[in-house]
């Protein structure tokens, strides 16, 4: 695999999963939120193939949380992001850009509306915590924010229904996408929403405390030998496939959402006391000059993308980067997510990517494969 | 080394001496601020002793900055710290506890003062940005704040002065401790300290722009042949010899300055404007219940701190942890850092600690090592 060696301490920290992780042989993590995430089981390409035609359970504890509490929870929320949450009910989850002062991206988390005085944050890898914690503070509000302990795990893949119905009954089957209700496991109150960071279908369950973290990840590998579960985690391939962006490498705090291609999840104009408003109304308006792409990539499976790789245009101008990149086995082309500029961004513009390993042609998509 | 592998992306980012450091023969990352920082080169053990007798150029290019700049960039340094600046004069390094509304460490770096309206806070593992970003904002201070492109390299151990001077010239033996002044290297102004997190004397300079990294790697390199240099980074067992403590290992945001025996970089009674004055002001004056302790820890080799170990008094009573450990060869015992409550922190105190491996007896040091 070609991966240095990870030296562990408290620092890097475990999760209530971790005992199972290893049990099933995990390969390789990476580092997200001060925490351990696996990344490779069998082998990127094995795991690929069984999250699309079996069902997997995920430890993805590090996707903490960050949790508003009280009268001015709400107003909060809506100060950290440019979509318009009016309309959002107690029991729903979204997609919520979270924007600086500037426009520019801090994270990309799911926002739980748990109560109209309570909400979680359930966070892609960046101290959210501390941004949240500081415009609290700053802006004296009277809302409690600290990171909860509680632990997503995620089951993900065509059978995920069947595997949480025979573990939490079958009216799990009927939540719909994005939203969440209460279960119980082993008397203990759970939210089960309807989400996860793959285009398979399936589930996140919010685990609160420690100690039920390996009962249920046992139950789930018991319960789901039926259906082949297997211990997995976010698929490099299939996430790029569907366009599922990561941040930190598709998009920084340099880039806005429109340049994410987040646009659909903003309501600038009716977000009222977004922090971010007033730096994008214009690009609101008038569309960014770089956005992400999918982007084809000719030739053999590409390495491993660790840094940008430099895009250019036919005529040899720097016009975008790629991000991330991996041999599509079910697409027979290296799939990858770039940032192109808008002179080169139109689907079917040619362009040249200077991977690693030597220059090759890539083709702009009309938008993602999966 | 028993050490998974570590799956490599844009996200966990290189810096401008990777190409060094893996010429170099790295073995092993641990994941800092985002970005890859070495943790052996040869053995951790190798790495030590060399560490103690010649000279190692460290790329600790994950010691982040975040920049302060502008006229109230005085007025927010003082906001996040306890430590009473108004005696701090440019060219001056202070280490600095950070600290929230409610007294918990939010982070342990050194602030540069590089004039009274521009700051650099060299960080430990948490993006501080995000609480500095939302207290500026919040507080409507007339500030800028973001993370420049700055890249620290450090040059640590006993011929670090000689290696310095023979690449900086005579002058950089006159900075003093916690110190810096502007040396030139092939045209550029750099920012030289004296520090670093060993205990083995040496500098750190700070790299501004990424081209610069590696001339000036190969610069030490070259240079430093009369004296053994080689690659290195901060180690395990020197550090914890020396009580160097690390943020996210041996403290949290749970944890006070007092608590974490930073109480003499505190003065917060004459820290009008620190956010957490009003929280650290009792425990200040009292003292903390639980402090940071040198613990020696009996037997054989201790295998790798992952998880905080239990500490219980003869009795079997909780009354604290420990949170890094290694095998000291140059002082025969397992050197350790633990957190212990007040009813068993005297020195000399016996303890039992919860390895992995067994329980062991440990004995509360009057200080630590070196």
């Amino acid at each position: 695999m070609n991966a240095p060696l990870l030296s562990l301490s408290r620092r890097l920290r475990r999760t209530p999963f971790s005992e199972g992780v290893e049990a099933a042989g995990v390969r390789a993590y990476t580092v997200y939120n001060h925490m351990l995430l696996p990344t490779v089981f069998r082998s990127v390409e094995e795991d690929y193939r069984h999250l699309k035609e079996a069902v997997q359970v995920w430890d993805v504890a590090c996707e903490r949380q960050v949790e508003l509490r009280g009268p001015d929870a709400g107003r909060l929320m809506q100060m950290l992001t440019p979509r318009d949450l009016r309309g959002m009910m107690a029991g729903q989850c979204y997609y919520v850009p979270i924007v600086d002062e500037t426009g520019g991206m801090l994270n990309d988390p799911v926002a739980v509306k748990l109560a109209e005085d309570r909400w979680w944050i359930s966070i892609a890898d960046s101290d959210l915590l501390y941004w949240v914690k500081g415009i609290a503070h700053g802006w004296r509000l009277d809302v409690l924010v600290d990171e909860p302990d509680v632990s997503p795990l995620a089951v993900q893949g065509p059978r995920a229904d069947d595997l949480m119905a025979a573990v939490f009954g079958d009216a799990v089957r009927d939540i719909r996408f994005f939203r969440f209700g209460h279960f119980d496991f082993q008397g203990r109150d759970m939210v089960v929403a309807r989400s996860g960071y793959s285009k398979q279908g399936g589930y996140e369950i919010y685990v609160e405390g420690g100690e039920t973290g390996m009962p249920l990840w046992n139950a789930l590998m018991e319960a789901g030998r039926p259906w082949d579960v297997h211990a997995g985690c976010p698929n490099l391939i299939e996430r790029i496939e569907g366009g599922l962006l990561s941040y930190g490498n598709d998009m920084t705090d340099d880039n806005t959402p429109h340049e994410c291609g987040l646009g659909r999840f903003c309501n600038t104009a009716t977000a009222i006391g977004c922090i971010g408003r007033d730096a994008l109304l214009r690009v609101a308006k008038e569309g960014p000059v770089q956005q992400i792409c999918a982007i084809a990539i000719d030739g053999a499976p590409v390495p491993g993308c660790r840094e940008w790789w430099p895009v250019l245009s036919e005529r040899g101008h720097r016009v975008g980067r790629v991000s991330s990149a991996a041999w599509s086995p079910d697409f027979r082309t290296n799939v990858s997510i770039g940032m192109v500029r808008m002179t080169h961004w139109e689907a079917g513009t040619e362009l040249r990517v200077l991977a690693p390993d030597g220059e090759r042609r890539g083709v702009v998509q009309k938008g993602f494969w999966a």
